[in-house]
């Protein structure tokens, strides 16, 4: 490595610890912090990032980078450095044309709104959140401008999450999937077999759930020598370092998918984490991608491996050995159908694979008529109930179970929810590829094998963190840019088998 | 507040910030860090004491201090300011002289030596400690080299845990107390009649262990809504912020005193540190004034308090309907001569209060000698082994339960041990002033009622936090400096009635 990339490498290195501090705090905030402890904790979190934004920002480091580029310029991208480099850049300019004084409005109207929004949830009173909303929405509408020329007001938002996805693909991807989801959705309801989840709606002990949840995840590969498993309110994974990646998960006395799905998901996200290469550690590419890839990994491993009927060949005569009363008597077929249940519900977070990409088109097509001008907010509710007839057929009874459901907006989180749609689209596309260089993948999954998995996804994906862009990386791997197809392929066989269609 | 201190709070609050930033991390990697983040932590602690450390010295923060000192010159000490400024140069002084190489590569070495005693200890192999502490110790003396001239090469050591007590005063104290402290074991071993601990060496289950000791500090004052309680190799006090101070404790499934007096001995620090009144919070002053004063806090708790007879009359009738087979026939003057045993014992931590000091004094004198260089780290344990039989009358067989027992040299605390004893003369200096301000103090604590104890620590100790140094509090509050007659006493009519000497 040479001496300038060296020396911004040292540099990263202390932002990176700042922001694993940030990290570490915010882990604690969540899980074990007592009540009192908030006050402070929001002040010392303030000041971290506050602390690790002026070390990006400053002249110093934009030295030390310039320096660096041309230093690694004639590099291939393979090398951790050019990438490094690459990256770097790239958020570097990004945060450069931010305005400090747009950074601090912002963060003090976010951080307004957040209250501003529990309140609102917690009393279904959509006009108590509008203003704070409107302030928000005209803010991310300025920080779009600071982007100029862009292709669409929606782009600089969603390169936030997503670098390198346009609005105009995301949309040319949804509006194929939108039709075929709801088209599949109606067959499930009109000619399907009914399903009963009334085996997984039963009382089931929580700690037998930790303990098989605990179980199976060691199975997938999940290094407790470098992670843990706690309880939080909303689920998350956080890293600390490649080294120390921690999952959280919540249980549901009378629910058995709410954990146990929650922990593969989470867990999928964490093996994405512990399985970068070391050489990235303590740089900004010790970390997944994007939002989409990342959502790729704790969807397949949720919903591709965890959903599956190979998966429970394997586990569920464990599982009820566990729970002999519950599910002594209840056969593998009915089982797997009732995990797998199709129903249009109202709150994302509780949606089946089905509807779930329908919840987030709704989401995606209403922020861009925000963005673009062409919705008020005060008419937000109206068209948020408006589609969920069109795209779910139920209509939300007030708002908190409806246009006030989540967290996102209150942060200015514009641009983030396309990216758990496109993840499960990353999933399929990654997983036709495996089933390809894995023939006996099923019969593996059956075995409760997953090293031949795991080592793909490693050799494919995790090692290499952050240091190709989401396209790059589809493109090395399946050779295609990002499709819709193998999604609607992967939900056409899944539920017209499960749901007994043609 | 002047404009000038104002500024001088704001650069404290953020280094305050930090501060707390690495004492969560530091509370996660004693609790509940997967092995595999030991090297990323390391890491981390570091940069942030790293950056901790270059604000309070850099110019920008003397050209503060300054300005803050003559805003401030004709206030009394009795204002918040005018004692938080003299703090702070004092501070500021004693770190100027130290270089931010010097502190990083200490935090970094620390943090790497503090697993590996770990293992040592666990495998009982000093030779896999001695290089990490090779350089610990060379580091400190480095360290003292900074402070020169000194009278005393530990001086600058202890004064950084007890400020303005130099080794020479603490000599002339354990002087006088180590001769009588023997003495008084001779005594007890020779004429005193026999205490069997048998009643609190029987299998206690772990879990009601925890409930008791939840059950008990609550009573003496410790807010969970601002603190809890968890496991811990080896148990300790941490604080975020006023109100969020967290202890820790450990649990012997064979032996009730373990858990039980380092839950109460922690709850001891932690009453101090939320009783810090909150205009003092985000300073430095929000903090105990000094190890020994932080000392007499958990050792009084612990046994003036929890070891006493009084407090048992209230608890005891409690603990036996807790463990009623192993506790039901045990009378109340058995049990309470059970938790008095006075045993020379291997470990410091399971230390009586009669022999408790010896292993201080031991400590005190090997840092001496290994600080002055008289004493190599390889002889470390044979110096030691040689103490405990001059001292004790008996020898460890190994070094687990010989000179690896200890944390401390493996977070480099050469000066720490010192204050251990030094607490337990405060505590009864304190002890003695407190018998007199609340004549019926053993009648309250029968009746379980500590309300009146923890309103006179309040007034007197708590609240001042870290305002006065500790030998002006000793003056305020009981006319008189630091002496070892008051606990000589305490020790001599104790012991004397325990074991019925005379």
């Amino acid at each position: 490595m040479g001496a300038k990339t060296e020396r911004l490498r040292e540099l990263l290195g202390e932002i990176f610890d700042l922001n694993a501090a940030s990290a570490v705090l915010g882990w604690d905030q969540q899980t074990y912090m007592p009540p009192g402890g908030a006050e402070a904790r929001a002040q010392q979190l303030s000041t971290l990032s506050r602390l690790s934004h002026d070390k990006f920002v400053c002249d110093d480091f934009g030295a030390a980078l310039q320096s660096a580029q041309s230093e690694v310029a004639k590099l291939p991208l393979e090398n951790d450095d050019a990438a490094l480099v690459r990256r770097t850049a790239r958020d570097f300019d990004k945060q450069h044309r931010v305005p400090s004084e747009w950074v601090a409005e912002f963060s003090l109207e976010t951080a307004r709104a957040h209250p501003i929004w529990e309140k609102a949830r917690a009393e279904a009173d959509f006009p108590h959140f509008k203003p704070a909303l409107e302030i928000i929405v005209r803010l991310k509408r300025d920080y779009a401008e600071f982007f100029r020329p862009y292709e669409h007001v929606y782009d600089p938002l969603i390169d936030d999450f997503e670098p390198g996805m346009p609005t105009r693909q995301v949309k040319a991807v949804f509006d194929i999937l939108r039709p075929q989801q709801v088209e599949l959705l109606r067959a499930t309801k009109e000619h399907g077999r009914p399903v009963s989840d009334a085996p997984v709606r039963q009382a089931f002990d929580i700690e037998k759930q930790r303990q098989f949840g605990v179980a199976v995840i060691k199975e997938l590969g999940y290094d407790f020598n470098r992670g843990r498993l706690d309880k939080a309110v909303h689920p998350f994974t956080t890293s600390f370092g490649i080294d120390d990646v921690r999952i959280t998960t919540r249980y549901d006395p009378d629910f058995l998918n709410d954990a146990l799905f929650s922990t593969i998901h989470e867990c999928g996200h964490a093996l994405y984490e512990q399985g970068i290469t070391s050489s990235l550690d303590r740089t900004p590419l010790a970390s997944g991608t994007s939002m989409a890839v990342h959502e790729s990994q704790s969807r397949m491993w949720e919903n591709f491996v965890g959903r599956s009927r190979p998966f429970w060949v394997a586990f569920y005569p464990r599982l009820q050995v566990l729970f002999p009363g519950l599910l002594g008597k209840v056969k593998l077929a009915d089982f797997y159908r009732a995990i797998n249940k199709v129903e249009p519900s109202l709150i994302r977070v509780d949606a089946d694979e089905a509807t779930y990409n329908l919840h987030i088109m709704l989401r995606f097509e209403l922020e861009i008529e925000l963005m673009s001008g062409t919705l008020a907010v005060q008419d937000l509710p109206e068209a948020w109930n408006a589609r969920m007839r069109d795209y779910l057929g139920i209509t939300p009874p007030d708002d908190a179970q409806g246009v006030l459901q989540d967290v996102h907006w209150s942060f200015g989180g514009f641009g983030y929810f396309p990216t758990y749609a496109l993840g499960n689209l990353v999933a399929a596309q990654l997983w036709e590829q495996i089933a390809k260089d894995i023939p006996d993948l099923e019969a593996q999954i059956a075995r409760a094998e997953f090293a031949g998995l795991l080592a793909w996804l490693r050799e494919n994906i995790h090692r290499h963190g952050a240091k190709y862009y989401p396209v790059e990386l589809l493109q090395r791997v399946t050779g295609q840019d990002l499709t819709p197809e193998p999604y609607l392929r992967y939900l056409r066989r899944k539920f017209g088998e499960v749901y007994d269609l043609r």
